[in-house]
């Protein structure tokens, strides 16, 4: 079973080899570098493609013109490539018009980008909606620039086209869906949209093995303009998504961070909330603010969406982002890993999460008598399981689900969801909700271990 | 009156010595234990006695067989007594079957219980509803045990008999009821079971001899079952009870604890929370925990009544609790009469929180015309009283309580019941609860000596 | 424009200015020092003075007699005069009946009055509502005093008159009313009393030359006895008020106070904690307390109007409060402008404060089409403004008013109010508020400057 690779630790890894087969594809909002990239995919999920030709008008924007790149250099006098195109994808304001002429280092400067806060690092710049042409370079390049002229050429073509994303329902036993969004509109970028599609594919696959309440939705899209040309096409539907989240910044060394839903309150936030008390580790937690992802357009006013987004680093926070300097070296196994559990997690706590009444609600029931009780009664009675199964009882009054239970009590969601099982066998308990299965993601052990010891 | 004899600092003294009293006999939830010490409480109040009969369904449970015992030892094989029920009633797991029998150390050693972390005391450990016998000894005795042959001896009987139980009504004016409750199932332990008994034995006593709003309820019986047969007696008069507290641990040294009803704001709650703010003393209040001792049943989602649990150290958080080590020793006039003091003082809330309206609320009254305002205007004139009738006229709305009052002005209560005395008194307030008599505990002097130095 | 000069700083002059003329005046609840103060201020603008005679029965309170005095002192035996009325008209007991007699020491002494704390300074003190006489005088003079035959002199007369104050509305668009009151009944002392009547003035001259969207109702009046007097001459058009500040304590060197409105979250409370906080220096908010100013009155339950009280350091907080040491050297030009500039700061978001819809609240308008964002994507796209734009759009679902999304996003109102300003006249937004015409504060320029640089 998928789980218990995962428990191998090598989730991470194949995240990671994803992200590397994707790395060197020169990606952009519209293009080939999409369609391969969706291609890459699709080896792995049997995502659908859909293509939507430019000037199609989506709510307020237009599909812009598609933009696909062969070649782009700067060539000194001497006829040396200082900088190319081949060496970095980045090098390249991304959508940048053609050009090929020769011109003074006086006439290029103000095409040319650097960082002089990291003169190591190439900056990654775009002009999606103002043609315009443009380089980016090491700020060491720049300041080694000699007066001279320059053969400047941009081997790139910006015509009528199409806009193309990838999409994947996983259906569950509701129509209710939980939808999964992330981007591959960026280049030769890691932790910015790459760690996020690689996660969520993973994601894909693994739910596509297990049986599911829910239907998910799996969008592979460019950032802005594919998420509102998708909530254009899909207006009529969004009110099926009941939970969300954007998955991007997810394979960086930094500490987990969530970003609330504009409604902030829903029930996707109090769960990831949970998986991220419950593992441990120290977290932040953000309220909403409209810079940012595809979460500013879920959560624009006229759909305001259950959608946030769990990223570690929030991006704008790590130095590296928008540079070339995040990179397969910046993002780690660990941290995919890690990411990746926290999704799954979730999604543990959206299945499982359940209301209950207590059948014997008057008094507490007799554990004992069913074996549910140590019966050597002494000043050491507080085994994790028999406060589980405590708590459950006093709260299961039909108005507190698993989750506030696990909240309440400041137990795991997984003890209180071990809990409700044992007793729900024992007939103590009776589900408040419509029949549903469960997901089974192995965390069924802890039970038997715990009770044998009494 | 009553109430001075606590200002002169007997009430604790008092306690204490019916505590001494209860304190050697062997007590369990059934049996001549119970009925021994409810006999000396009748010496003091006139409690009513219940006794019903084993088998008894009461809920989910069944009431035990009553459980009696005259002796018990260990001897080794010089005849030695080395363990003897005699010294002290912990010896004997309680509840344990009969036996007498001769056997080897190896065949004694499962049915012994010591606790190596405190090797001077014995542990207190039950075996009510599993048939068993046992000893429980010092971790120095066991130690000290050689190979021999031991004459294992427990001269008890486990028959179909009586549950035991007492109770108390004292009728105010109106039919509703403040429970209070405590339980007498443990044997010689003091803080944890006997200085609940004691202290509400005394506080019955004292609220027989006053005028009184509310019923007041006191339960003297067995814990968890006690309470399980009670509730399932008066299931139908339980919606009488509008508060509640559960009486333990109140004779140890630290400071005081509030363990509030499941419901977590009724008055109760903010009551007790007041007097402990009004003690000025440190204190600590925590959430409903469905651990604990008889507000589990009455805290049961399907009573969920409005009750909490006023102690001083929580039970589980010193380590006297549940050993021998919880004696005579660890409980403390000064700390028993300093619960008996809160508890009074809760009381004094509960009776005394009204809801008054200002009948003159459109600016404030010219209290100086009523001798109720210092008339020489300075920088000083923020007399304790002064500033209680302000608050009071201001807040006196129809719609904040005493109690409201002075939480929102952070001043005492008694302080603010004084204010509304003298308000009321000058027609300023009028009460818009039904009319009834207050209590009084003698806190009226204040007004007088404030007003004075005006 | 008036504006200007405040940034010039020569408001805080202005109104220092005018507290001068007033200090020297002896002032009381009734009495010509009230008339010559209100002349004063009728020298600035348009107030309405209107007198109500002693006897009128005023709520619970009678208006009562006038009080006026020529002279007073005391002389020994050498007739030198020790203290003197003429150098400083705290020396008299405010409202002294009149005296002219001689007598001992020991006669003598407890008709005086000092601060041993502060042996330099003399108190202030009243006696309005028992008829007294008495001298104030620092504690080193009091303890000069030899056994000696005192010749004692009160000038005064307190008889049937008229108790006087100052009104003044200046209409607006609405007949919703913004209450601004302060106090003019203290002899003198600055910071106390005189600071908020010469800051009021200002704030008066300076909406008098605007286009507003509320009237604004300026009361020059009597402490207490003034408040109750108008609250009972207008109880009908209370209800117009919708806001309102109390001024006092203006121009002490400490921090802004806001001490809330009795209802505690009203429009009022909310402007001027988000004028503090954009105000970026430190301050204090206290909820309403019912001693104080007249708040007292307004606040009282059958009131119960959103007013607060805008201060510096709270009346009794500073130990000048009520001696001769709150004078001319005690308040600061600084502090006086500061605390003018709040008072317009709050109302700025008074009149600007409107809720919009986002027209386009379907995802995101391009503002890239509208010349309203940097065409050039990069890393460092944090414009002020944008993140303004964005915040706005985003909450501008209909429920949320400038000042809402001002205090969510944590931006300056002023910013936000330039981002609606923009986004209306792209039509972006609607106004949900009935129309009405701004007023302008000059805050107009940010825009221009914050989007060139894009």
């Amino acid at each position: 079973m998928e789980f218990k690779k995962i428990e191998n630790h090598d989730s991470g890894e194949k995240i990671y080899s994803l992200i590397k087969k994707m790395f060197p594809i020169c990606r952009s909002i519209t293009g080939n570098g999409v369609r391969k990239t969706l291609k890459i995919i699709k080896n792995n999920i049997p995502i659908v493609i859909k293509e939507i030709p430019s000037g199609t008008q989506v709510f307020d924007w237009t599909i812009p013109k598609e933009w696909n790149i062969k070649k782009a250099y700067i060539k000194n006098s001497k006829g040396e490539k200082i900088v190319d195109f081949k060496k970095s994808n980045l090098h390249v304001l991304n959508y940048s018009i053609p050009i090929h002429k020769k011109m003074s280092l006086k006439e290029l400067k103000p095409h040319l980008h650097t960082l002089p806060e990291y003169p190591d690092w190439i900056p990654y710049l775009t002009s999606y909606y103002k043609e315009r042409w443009g380089f980016c370079l090491t700020h060491n390049q720049y300041t080694n620039l000699n007066d001279d002229t320059y053969e400047v050429f941009i081997d790139s073509s910006l015509k009528d086209g199409l806009l193309t994303f990838g999409e994947l329902l996983i259906k569950g036993e509701t129509k209710d869906e939980v939808l999964f969004s992330c981007y591959l509109c960026h280049p030769s970028l890691c932790n910015d949209n790459l760690s996020g599609v690689s996660l969520l594919t993973f994601l894909a696959k693994y739910l596509l093995k297990q049986k599911l309440k829910y239907s998910y939705r799996f969008l592979f899209i460019p950032e802005t303009i594919g998420a509102i040309t998708w909530l254009s096409l899909n207006e009529k539907n969004v009110h099926k998504i009941k939970h969300g989240l954007v998955a991007t910044c997810v394979g960086d060394p930094g500490n987990s961070t969530y970003k609330k839903s504009r409604i902030g309150d829903t029930l996707i936030d109090k769960a990831v909330e949970k998986v991220l008390i419950d593992s441990e580790q120290p977290y932040k937690i953000v309220d909403f603010f409209p810079s940012g992802s595809d979460e500013r357009q879920f959560c624009s006013p006229g759909f305001n969406l259950p959608i946030g987004s769990l990223v570690r680093t929030l991006y704008g926070n790590f130095p590296e982002y928008h540079t070339s300097a995040d990179n397969l070296d910046f993002i780690k196994h660990k941290a995919l890993e890690d990411s990746f559990k926290k999704y799954l997690d979730t999604i543990f706590i959206l299945e499982n999460n359940k209301t209950y009444i207590n059948t014997n609600s008057k008094c507490e029931p007799q554990l004992g008598k069913r074996g549910l009780y140590q019966t050597l009664g002494s000043q050491k009675n507080n085994a994790l399981i028999q406060d589980a199964l405590m708590w459950t009882l006093n709260m299961a009054d039909g108005t507190n689900s698993t989750l506030d239970i696990a909240s309440k009590s400041k137990m795991k969601f997984k003890t209180i969801k071990e809990a409700t099982d044992i007793l729900e066998k024992n007939n103590l308990l009776k589900n408040m909700d419509s029949q549903c299965t469960n997901m089974d993601l192995n965390f069924g052990q802890l039970t038997n271990n715990t009770l044998q010891k009494q």
